[in-house]
């Protein structure tokens, strides 16, 4: 059998067991037991004894002769049906049900909690992220724009960037799951005809009856109008709010990529782990491209989601079951696998302090020439010709440093040996030297973000210490 | 000049003017005229007249004498300042600023008074549609699933259908707009390394200038970790929201042009409008196809949004530059068209009944063989009796009415006529009429959705009295 | 297991075969005898003994084997190479060559003979399409656009402009076969370093193995300048071939959809097979929402090689990885399962003539407006006054047939009651009558389709004698 | 009004002349001209005066007289009709025409003449980027593979592994634009039925007229069966052959970003031009990030395409028309603005030898590490014990230098002072040394792309010599 590479290679345990066969079908059979002590409960005529023989056996499952009983029933329902029923003795499930009001909410059940583990996972991945921009919160970096050299900031402050932007994104997360509405009992097309037939019209029973069933799922809400299907622009916003989440993590895994470049820090690697054995220095990225892919994954289930929102004909048909039996499940498994892996790139990245330094001494008199000027003109010299002086030498050292006429970056002693600038090299070096420990509000602004996180790690401490498991 | 085709042929003024090259030049005006009052009111020496002299002059926009100013200095928002000063006759904007202190907030300010439009625009829509639903809530068609005849439902519940989903998505653009955060005062790489400087390194006096800034721009939330740029899966979040609120309207109006097949409803005319002149009959759902256009453009410039986010490299860069320039006015303007012309639709639509109850009659009598069967069975026939005997009549009634071998649906008559159907065609005939008026919940559901419109409508009664304008 | 659900469903055994892990290993080996044969014959010191060691076992794949040497080497094709090595008993295996000499060949190798059955397999339908347009090229019917009723034309040719759509995506499917360029034997990054190290340095050699290996493969061009990859844009050209050549038939089955609902045709059903239990009138298109879906699916396969394309960094990494292994088995899947689909549509479907004709005796009389007013004027009144009657009488009565007031089309009575109208209700019945069988050039239309279609069939006999296996 | 930002702000002249209102209105009116005279030289009643007339006029434009005549006749191409037919004074044009007759063929000719501009554009960017490759053919730099140092290769090399992918998908663009075929003159359903009538059902004389229109557009292809429209797969194939064409820049434009961080590469200034007046060392690689913000949009375009292809209902209608509106028109300005950035790029881009050569330097002692493995076994020690030595040497070499403990690499002297390694610092640096020049095949296959190159600029010499206009 030809495996989902997704689920066998990325996902974890928890995501491959809401959306295996068995997993789905024990999910039916509860939804089914949970409807027949409502319906019991209202008046339909259900022997306790045929629940608790369903009950007994819920766990059964028998794909392969659920699959026999399909090759003659032609029908999956009917098959289940038949096999629950076998398997209890009983004949009691799915009355005055159609098989959407089966399988859309149990399909919606899977949604709803997988959505609710990837929330977790995006809380342990922002613990993780807070402690690491905790760890290097005055380790001040050369901020990058355009990918060249800007000003300072601190590493800790580049990561909490990037946390924050994950935060920003889990509030919606929250958001979809607190309002998440399930498409209940409703019938085949939307008007709850058959449950009022078997509640003899009587209004209200349906009603409480609904409303016993959407309690078992544990669903927020739930829709009142819909047709044979609940809107999929609902799976559509599923799968943005996956795809927002995985922005944050995605662009701190290309900036690691650029920063394993310059060997300013890496993705790390596991205990005992060493480069390829043909190129032992080679610390390649590859857990950093491979959340990189994840996130070219989930923007192609989403191009199929958005294929399917918007294009509901009359109450519905079968055009989106096919796109959502691949997308729904591998949307999920992809950021599984995108948290999975990015977890363990926070558990065993590095920083290098010493080729930082480096790089800050490098650029830095570069970075600090707008201070250099203003301290020119309290000493002294017109404004105009101050500018004209830096940019003047400036220019000339880049130029040096790039046709390898000097080697390291020696703006303060031309600036210095130039009569236009009234300062000593003393006193130049000490501006460039304030500037590689002055990164603004750097610091401050990891702490805001470190508050942030505390506060959710507390509402939500399980999964703020969830383990990755291994990945491949 | 060639103009941008959604602003001109679609978009509201209200819209065009956000994102004019006028409109936003005052935008940028009045932003820095906050900011000079907040520097100011904590200390900066920037004299009261001044502020006055930019405030006289903020309305008077050249943009020719601005593009100008470009050529010389060969940067945009060099010339915009230049020119602001020039009116003013002052030099105090700007102060302690980059250019995307300038640029990143009016944007999000553009964006944000965009969503609240469009959030409005989808009140006053949502108004319509129950109005629509609660007239036709008791309308009985036929719903179809898989575009074929399935149950009883009527057209109001149908229009409640599509107006429920799009409630869904409103709810979540509100959760957007209660959650939008602003880049603020960050400077170059988001440290806020200037404001420090020109407070002399007073924290407390930036974060309160920030807080008034942002109090200005009246958006709810700040962020607080960012680079040069605010994270772009903010703009990607904004964007799937509107897609999403463009789904309901979207697969409302594959319906009607469904439907405009059957001729059991329209689009309708414009008063005084026909068909083609040519072709007096036709009446083409012109503008319904339009909606779907516009919904397919949305997903490309959420295609465009998805190949922003999570493509941050370090602070950022300018990569997402030309891509916001033309996805983010475009996306509003084309989700704006889309309403003006959903709005346009809901006014004119037309149902007609004679059509609605001639398919009704056509398949009702199909549609009750369960009722017929369960009515057969408590008249005494063995229930697989029955079954084999309606499916054979049902079956044959189908053939013959395609082949044209009989022209009106019999299915009663032959049922009548058969021995192992104990019921007599009076009682047939009975059970086929009361199906016509069964359509089960159906009003009462439209009832649910009303009453929630009802109480938006109420929260905001200028929006939901919105009129649109003529389209073409 | 989770099983990938697109290739346990839907694809056929010959795309299974290709794509899955026995399949692929067997391709790797049968490539890496070819490079031993052609290394041997250039003079690299490899035992004709050894080369038929490795054939004899290059069919044994015992898979846990090779994951468990995986888990010892943490390399997958190191484990490859020892596991074949093993079988073989020597270890003349991967010369010169890196991992991706491997595995982007193999890989290759896999789109390029899936490239060959798709291409085949649309033969097969070209074939098919042909013979049913043949079949109704003289069947009249109502064309419609904007969905409702236009002119005639026949069901053939409305068959043959889907089949048409198809011959033209056909034809660009078949350039890119034509084409299609694989990496060969280069080096970590694309350089030959290593395989002129393997043959000190002599080109000519190094050149000469690369094309016996491209010559085993049978593929018709090799790539020159590469890095560590094929550039991934020939990935994106492919899986855009593929969402192309589906649009015809995604478009005819929307069609089907539409006519369903009209009662004029139908997919049909298998032998034996009838409509649902409880509704057995009921036949839905489940076929052609199918292939509606497995469109939407494709386009997200294209949207994830959108995001490949154009991001490749210097010479490459494998932030592509993980993304080929679902995009590229899962877009072949997925068109493949289309193709088995819709070759089964165009076995089973049928048209319903008697249907169709009520439908064409509905409208024609609107749709000869315009032939009337021609024939009015002949006789003698003046254009203006004979159109404004026509138009009259037109919108009276498609107003009078929507409220119920008539229930057949009598405007040709109506126009022959108006004494502006010179024309008897012989003359105006004669006319509409010779509408019904006035198509225009439809079946000479047809005809060229079928022309076209025979010469490819003759081209690919035994692709267009193809049987599609039976589909769930 | 607001301006397309595409137009105005990037693409070309030659485009916006294509796709304004003026350039459309005027290939409109040739379209015409091109009829009338077909169909008098076929027989109809057509005076030579008359044609005369209208070619005298058709560059008279007034746009605003055309939209008055909209205003009153509220459809656009009936009053485009008028104003043409009032400029000539006579009523002679559109005879047996649909309005769809007219726009599909000539919306077709602005996609047609754009694919060709689209296709010299890439010759000339071919041409420049062969220049370049040549230039820095034996420029050794150190490849990256995962952005870290893995082989040498040489910058002309690296050039020329994106100029071949260009050269792929420009192949792939020429078979398009090889096969490009056009509506015609088909009437309002396909059938030809208007202009049959024309003719009095002559076949032939219609095939003529068809014939005569389609080489007058210059096309090399007709359709045979279309419906009201032509498949808008064409138009999907279309986008995806400028998407695919922009990938080899995007890629290039991506790595030059890259090389700049290590200011190995820049994409250079115009000349006079230096960084940003506050940090003048600042080469900010902002052509380049447009250029990858280009290939964003397109992705969008090819989104909206993809929306369109497969989504005909019957024989068609104008759900794709606002979108083609948008598409069409942007995706070739979009396309346009890249090559005029690009071509800017290729222009002023400049290497840093020196840059180039430190960085060498610091790595290639790791990338010989093989070689001085085969040269110590031939020197006589064992193969796993000198393995063993190296990697070793590596590991603490490159720990070392990250932790800067020693501030260049010293692997060499490492290794002489190991007696496992029987070399001699001599020794070990020749090894080195060589490896500086040796990148393979590098030059060699630079030289087969230049040749490549070259047959195409000879086959489009005045494409080849295209000169990009200022950008901004």
């Amino acid at each position: 059998m030809i495996p989902n590479v997704l689920a066998e290679r990325y996902a974890s345990p928890a995501l491959q067991d809401i959306w295996s066969a068995e997993g789905r079908i024990v999910l039916e059979r509860e939804f089914w037991i949970a409807v027949m002590k409502a319906q019991r409960d209202l008046g339909l005529d259900i022997p306790a004894e045929a629940i608790a023989a369903y009950e007994s056996c819920k766990d059964q499952v028998d794909t392969a002769s659920i699959m026999e009983r399909e090759r003659v029933t032609r029908h999956d329902v009917k098959a289940r049906i038949e096999e629950f029923n076998g398997l209890a003795g009983h004949e009691h499930v799915h009355k005055g049900m159609t098989s959407r009001d089966l399988t859309e909410n149990v399909e919606q059940l899977q949604v709803f909690r997988s959505l609710q583990i990837i929330r977790d996972k995006s809380v342990a991945t922002l613990a993780r992220l807070s402690r690491r921009a905790q760890q290097w919160a005055d380790l001040v970096i050369t901020a990058r724009t355009h990918n060249v050299a800007a000003q300072p900031t601190t590493f800790g402050k580049r990561l909490a960037m990037f946390g924050e932007e994950m935060l920003s994104a889990h509030a919606a997360l929250q958001d979809l799951v607190d309002r998440y509405p399930v498409r209940g009992l409703k019938g085949a097309v939307g008007t709850q005809m058959d449950q009022l037939s078997l509640f003899d019209g009587d209004a209200a029973k349906v009603a409480e009856l609904e409303k016993r069933v959407v309690a078992h799922l544990g669903m927020p809400a739930v829709w009142t109008n819909v047709g044979q299907v609940y809107p999929r622009s609902l799976d559509f916003r599923s799968v943005a709010a996956l795809t927002d989440l995985a922005s944050g993590p995605s662009s701190m895994a290309k900036t690691l990529r650029l920063m394993a470049g310059h060997e300013t820090a890496s993705e790390g690697f596991a205990p005992g782990q060493t480069g390829s054995s043909a190129m032992p220095h080679k610390m390649n990225s590859r857990s950093c491209e491979r959340v990189n892919g994840f996130h070219v994954i989930l923007k192609g289930h989403l191009a199929m989601a958005s294929g399917l929102a918007g294009d509901q004909w009359n109450e519905g048909d079968v055009s989106c079951s096919v796109v959502r039996r691949v997308m729904l499940p591998d949307a999920f498994f992809a950021i599984d696998g995108l948290f999975e892996t990015f977890l363990t790139i926070l558990d065993q990245m590095d920083a290098y302090p010493a080729v930082i330094r480096r790089e800050n001494t490098h650029y830095l008199p570069f970075l600090m020439t707008t201070t250099i000027m203003m301290e020119a003109v309290k000493a002294g010299v017109g404004r105009e010709t101050a500018h004209k002086a830096i940019k003047e030498h400036a220019v000339a050292t880049v130029n040096d440093l790039r046709a390898g006429k000097v080697s390291t970056n020696n703006l303060v002693e031309r600036l210095a040996g130039d009569e236009r600038i009234p300062l000593t090299i003393e006193e130049l070096s000490g501006i460039v030297a304030a500037g590689e420990s002055n990164a603004g509000a750097a610091a401050a602004q990891v702490q805001g973000f470190v508050e942030n996180v505390n506060r959710l790690a507390e509402a939500y401490p399980a999964a703020a210490a969830y383990q990755p498991g291994s990945i491949l």
